[in-house]
């Protein structure tokens, strides 16, 4: 049996999104694991406490959504990948990767990582907040800083 | 190319580190790689700023060393694995880790990871702290909490 059947691939749009690519598709073909894509628009904030929220914030949400997702079903096409793999949610970004991985029963999530250190580390880091209650296994492919 | 030439795989010897360890060898033997195994022996306290330093404690240390050095040898054995692929460090979990991977070329470090919330989330993780400034890629291998 495969030891991996199922890979989520969190894509940023980042200069660095090639090599996580490279390295999920690469995984992907070894195991014979079907792959699919995620990219998660954060919230623009808004204070939903306040009666008042402006029609244009919630065009600026939708407008990322669509953007994100034209962005990620080219990368799909370019991967050779159905449109039904992509998934562009909004929210937080570690929710809602392990969310999506619950839901589909992945069984490894492959994202990129900074090695970074100092005050970077402290504020932490998405593959690290990731790590934090993933239902599977994290693969973090390390992003090498210019 | 394969992926992955060289796993350095953290071993702690809680009782999941079976699992851990599974999930390494089936990598190891889908990508051809090589083996290494470490443990992390960390420090006894010592206040080293007082001249007085304890016979006792350092003999401690010692013996917890060769304690470590044994098991692992014994797992390596188990795993058809060279004595000369054992590390037993003493200090600082996450430095020697990584000191290690990047003096052996290491390409992708496996380690245990529970998928803790809450307070113990806060209080980070080792493979939390091996994401951090790792110079290859970290598979965390999620370890089901009972």
């Amino acid at each position: 049996m495969a030891i991996y059947s199922h890979i989520l691939l969190a894509v940023d749009f980042t200069p660095a999104t090639d090599t996580v690519v490279q390295q999920a598709i690469e995984l992907s073909q070894t195991f014979k694991a079907r792959i699919s894509l995620v990219h998660v628009v954060e919230f623009v904030q808004m204070d939903l406490s306040n009666d008042l929220v402006l029609p244009q914030e919630l065009e600026i949400d939708q407008d990322l959504m669509n953007l994100a997702t034209q962005r990620l079903q080219k990368l799909a096409r370019k991967l050779d990948l159905d449109e039904s793999a992509c998934f562009v949610t909004q929210g937080s970004t570690r929710r809602e990767i392990l969310h999506l991985a619950e839901e589909h029963g992945v069984d490894l999530i492959v994202i990129g990582s900074h090695g970074r250190e100092g005050i970077q580390r402290l504020l932490g880091s998405t593959a690290n907040a990731v790590l934090h209650g993933a239902p599977c296994d994290v693969l973090a492919v390390r992003i090498k800083d210019e």
